[in-house]
């Protein structure tokens, strides 16, 4: 049997719904077999947050630099911050036939929507726009102006729910990680993705 | 939010893949929260089977009485044999809100895919024709002449894959377990089927 390319997941979901808690969660479970692809940003790291294991932390120019030479397989601004995904280590990991997952903003994840439209597209969304709102205040990274803006921006991009093939409500981490390792578990299963292999190896047995 | 019709689930393959035993194991398991469909038929019970546990045992009037009365769902003659699935039961539970599934032949299933859509239809598919022999044989409950035809039949069913959502390849019965129960939990994240009921809950919060 050949082998086959690696699946490129996509986690995204409206600004403060919870994507990096529940993506760390992801990757502290001992099942996990596919790659993060950690992103790079130009914003300020948060408390506690690690230059090369949240994300790379780069200055606006050394951003700017990357785009221009084709370095990101997707980029967006937000909230006056570059966000992106080095292309070359995603490419690299999918070749050798392991799956990649992103965590993304929902702008880059339209981009690589456009350019990769087998890729598996996972929306985290809120129970509610209240429940988003009361996670962000609870947060205590933001200022008040900064969090009405995020609401603000989040209700906005729910609707860019119609982009992505799952819907994965974040009422709890667990129960968000379990549908979401379900999903990449059964995404692996689809007749798209296995027929042509399959049948092949079948006759050819 | 408004309660949503139960989900369709129907498993089918080759015969001898090994339908029957994948399904009497995911039904001892804890966890399953979809109801079973019994299945009726006209073949003689095998040692053990039991009339309303593994199927609805009657004889040939019987069944044609309910193929013209409209009581099934879907019909298939195998080996000199019809297969059905009663409709009445099917229905209610749908309705109830709770998901249905079926272990039924190819040519059922392909009746119901064209009847109901989007159902979830997923293909048992055997590692090998060699293994699928060797499984028959084993089982030793038909002559060698009745395994013949049906591994040339069931060489034709895999053909039909085509028609089928998800392959689930039938190597160990646990890991096609677990296979099936993911692939029931993420087609009810699926988009098309979460997005409306969703995004009006979330502007009716």
């Amino acid at each position: 049997m050949n082998k086959q390319r690696g699946l490129l997941i996509v986690l995204s979901g409206p600004s403060g719904v919870g994507k990096g808690t529940v993506r760390k969660e992801l990757f502290t479970q001992p099942n996990t077999n596919y790659e993060y692809s950690i992103s790079m940003t130009t914003r300020a790291p948060r408390e506690g947050e690690v230059d090369g294991i949240d994300y790379f932390f780069k200055t606006k120019e050394e951003f700017e630099g990357l785009i221009h030479a084709g370095g990101l397989l997707e980029h967006a601004e937000f909230v006056g911050n570059y966000y992106g995904t080095p292309l070359a280590y995603v490419n690299e990991t999918l070749d050798a036939g392991r799956d990649v997952f992103l965590e993304i903003e929902v702008q880059g994840a339209a981009q690589i929507r456009a350019k990769a439209p087998d890729a598996l597209f996972i929306f985290l969304a809120p129970p509610s726009l209240t429940a988003l709102q009361n996670r962000l205040e609870g947060r205590g990274t933001e200022p008040a102006d900064v969090i009405a803006k995020r609401v603000a921006t989040a209700s906005q991009e729910l609707e860019m729910m119609s982009l992505y093939d799952y819907v994965v409500e974040n009422d709890e981490v667990q129960h968000a990680c379990d549908k979401i390792n379900a999903i990449i578990k059964a995404e692996h299963c689809r007749r798209e993705r296995v027929e042509k292999r399959y049948l092949s190896m079948l006759k050819g047995e």
